[in-house]
């Protein structure tokens, strides 16, 4: 897919710098550049702002929003003798259900607030409160679907989550308009082009097809509810499905001319602003990371009264009973840490992230966004009963399958690589074997705990947490052995064949390729 | 103060962005700009890289674990016929000083935080680690010091809290070493300076002076508890504590030399990376909001049983006595998203923050992280108890700090308007009246609202939470008032003295400045 070029016109403000504290050259040159607008007539130049911190804002808030109904799972009371019965096992997979409906259904939202501010580039006022009426509602949304989980065949539910998204499509539907009266807000490509209005429609049809079919959907609520359920289940898939007869069409007939407006094409290659899907991962890791200490503060700080009476005032023996919680609160604080900081590594490499990358991530935080569970079911349950191995197994299906979607980003940013990652780390070099190391290290650990848990009948939460806190430093040490690895390599190499030492690295990372593909 | 002028060698780097996606212009702009490194070894190019994210990350996690520790005070269980006794208070009261002094001492590390990384620019792996251990202690601060707040003489408490703040320290001031070991990470100023070795020892010395306090307050805690209390007390206020006696010093003798690094300083001056306090402003804002919503979600979902016996299966029944929930709600919303919203606006045109700032910021934040204890208090108690008027009070009380705080860094800004202002903002100009306008306005409207629960005996929860869904009209009618009103003044002026229809603007921005100051 071709993308616009550039346009001029970016990044000449540096008047307004003229001032700002040489301190801080990244952040304020960052921040005139995104300041700094392109020549408009001056009485808009008080008024127009840089959308830089609203998205910020926005991200922080859907992505907490998304993450944060993984509380009333992990809240769920288990007595710790409780074996794990039916009523509550299903008790368990509604709620769980909500939260991955609700984490779908948020970044879905979400997405389409990503394309909405890349079409809208600058913000005045306006649009500031406009987008704030839209986050209300979107942070509005996990509501109505509680409700839906809890009364699937009452009409109620299912009609105030499509009157909230009709109301979020209406207000995106308002700002799109109101971007298009003042073109002056509008992304460079789309001001610079000769038929602005015909992008403005084009755009506004995709817009206003997701609440035409929530009407729709709303309206057969009060028909028959499970015909409703299908509308919705569809309009969540229609970008796939649209996707999919598009490329099956083109298989027949041979590619359509391409669609002029690079957004909205539901592409799995359309750009996804890399900067948002690192803020909104962000502010997933951070949530979650949070959520455990907020556990440790709400349920660990003893009683006042029962350790004067039941531990003779000494606050170290009651602490020590708490002693797995704390092994239980760092090791999972250390599991969010390196998952995040290997998301890092890993972004840190990619120029370019398209909407299929975007939905693998989703994916992987949608996981990461379970931890809290893991840590609370690793660190309820009594030692050596059943239910405390199957506590361990879920953490490791979190883990792994967090991981796994880390690397399955990874995998498609490979896939089109010249576009998409930075040379440092293509095919070849050093880096390309580091990241592959990194990558592969918590779905191999997870895997092995897994398989682990069915062997040793020793196995125990502490032990659990042990490794979990000891994975750092693997990552510390991988960093050596591939570096030892690739020392040996070129060694053998250089003996075998003088002069074509520079081949090893390209052999590594054709191992790494070969294990990706497989 | 001087400030170091912006070395060359930055910004360089576009060879990195060569296949960056153009559509996304200011956010693959500034990633470059972050990314591209000055010219260093090109064995160090790979793992080396921009901080950004890792310090987004961090104002992320510790925003939230500031803000998250409201939820205890806020859960307490109040039943709504339950006046405020006497036991009840005094458990809120003691829950509320652990919330300010948790805010105020994770700000404090988060504020040194900043200065670190305002010294070390760029970050590898190894960094990103031990930052990551620094951030698993600063989330668990909030529990020593829930620790410290219910057993206040048991030594255990605050040697917990002194253990994490000395490890703290430490990890911190083994960045700065391993940052003076690999110069190529270091600040832009101090890289190209030529005695580096006098600024490491210089900043080791700074960093190491608090957790040496903090040994002396562990040792001191076993023999007599209170003392150690007023050291900790100390170690908060001793930036301050410096600053008035350099400051009396330079009175009496006269100014000393300047001290060459530019962070470290505890001028009030000092910078503070605008970035950084953005970031962790809307991590508040975001929590906060997100807070709220978690509340309805867990509470007011009802259940289907309930719903099956007591309302006969009808949903709408049982939803429309949580009415006054819903308006709560939306109307505490409006409220978190408004102040975002100024807040937002007034850091729009500052070029430069400074500690001072920082500080009346963080203060303004930590009320607003109360919000969601407002929201719990007005839409908990029933309808005309004495308990309803006094919940409003505290809302308006909270409101009207959290805002005038905001007014505070403008007036703080104005102060040195050369240095902190963009010239947009400054004296004169409509820009000016409508800040001012924005920024006083919920101050007003709070303290309007505080004084009419005295006036009107009549005054409800709701009619309070439909004021505060109403005020974002407010804020459009002000950009027009303000118009109108300016329009009216330059009407009056020049036909009083024709020509000088300019002096309207600073007439105008002279009122505000009498405000400000008085």
């Amino acid at each position: 897919m071709s993308v616009p070029s550039l346009l001029p016109g970016r990044g000449q403000g540096e008047d307004i710098e003229e001032d700002a504290s040489p301190l801080l050259p990244s952040a304020t040159a960052a921040e005139s550049l995104s300041l700094s607008p392109r020549p408009s007539p001056p009485s808009h130049r008080g008024s127009e702002q840089s959308s830089h911190r609203l998205l910020a804002y926005s991200d922080a808030l859907i992505s907490i929003v998304a993450t944060v109904m993984i509380l009333p799972v992990s809240h769920t009371k288990i007595r710790a003798d409780q074996e794990l019965e039916e009523s509550l096992q299903q008790l368990l997979t509604t709620k769980i259900a909500v939260y991955i409906m609700t984490f779908l259904i948020v970044t879905v939202a979400w997405a389409s607030h990503i394309r909405l501010f890349q079409v809208i580039e600058r913000i005045d006022d306006v649009l500031a409160l406009l987008n704030l009426a839209c986050m209300m509602l979107i942070t509005f949304l996990p509501y109505t679907f509680s409700l839906m989980a809890s009364f699937p065949n009452d009409t109620l539910g299912i009609l105030s989550f499509c009157v909230c998204a009709i109301i979020i499509g209406l207000i995106q539907a308002v700002i799109v308009i109101y971007g298009f009266h003042r073109p002056y807000l509008l992304n460079a490509h789309i001001y610079a082009s000769e038929d602005q209005i015909s992008y403005k429609y084009q755009i506004l049809k995709m817009i206003l097809q997701a609440p035409a079919l929530f009407v729709l959907a709303g309206i057969l609520s009060f028909i028959y509810c499970p015909v409703a359920y299908a509308v919705l289940a569809f309009i969540i898939f229609l970008p796939y499905v649209t996707q999919c007869t598009q490329w099956c069409r083109n298989k027949i007939k041979g590619p359509k001319e391409l669609q002029r407006v690079p957004f909205y094409t539901f592409h799995p290659n359309e750009p996804l602003s890399k900067e948002r899907v690192e803020a909104f991962s962000d502010g997933v890791f951070a949530i979650v990371a949070t959520l455990i200490i907020l556990d440790i503060c709400e349920d660990n700080v003893p009683d006042s009264k029962e350790v004067a009476e039941k531990f003779n005032g000494k606050l170290i023996e009651a602490l020590s009973e708490y002693g797995p919680e704390f092994l239980a609160y760092f090791g999972s604080f250390v599991t969010v840490g390196l998952l995040w900081f290997v998301h890092h590594s890993l972004f840190l490499y990619i120029t370019k992230s398209t909407r299929l990358m975007g939905l693998l991530n989703t994916i992987s935080l949608a996981f990461v966004g379970g931890l809290p569970l893991a840590f609370r079911l690793t660190h309820e349950f009594a030692a050596n009963s059943r239910n405390e191995l199957e506590a361990i197994q879920i953490s490791c299906v979190i883990i792994f399958l967090a991981s796994l979607f880390q690397f399955a980003i990874w995998a498609a940013a490979l896939y089109n690589e010249k576009e998409t990652l930075h040379h440092h780390i293509r095919y070849g070099g050093k880096e390309h074997a580091f990241m592959f190391a990194k990558l592969s290290l918590y779905p191999s650990v997870a895997f092995v705990t897994f398989c682990l848990t069915y062997v040793l009948s020793k196995f125990s939460t502490e032990i659990f947490h042990l490794m979990q806190i000891i994975v750092p430093f693997a990552f510390v040490l991988l960093r050596i052995i591939v570096q030892i690895v690739l020392a040996i390599l070129a060694w053998l190499f250089s003996r075998l064949k003088p002069r074509t030492s520079v081949l090893t690295e390209e052999e590594e990372s054709a191992i790494s390729v070969s294990e990706v593909a497989s």
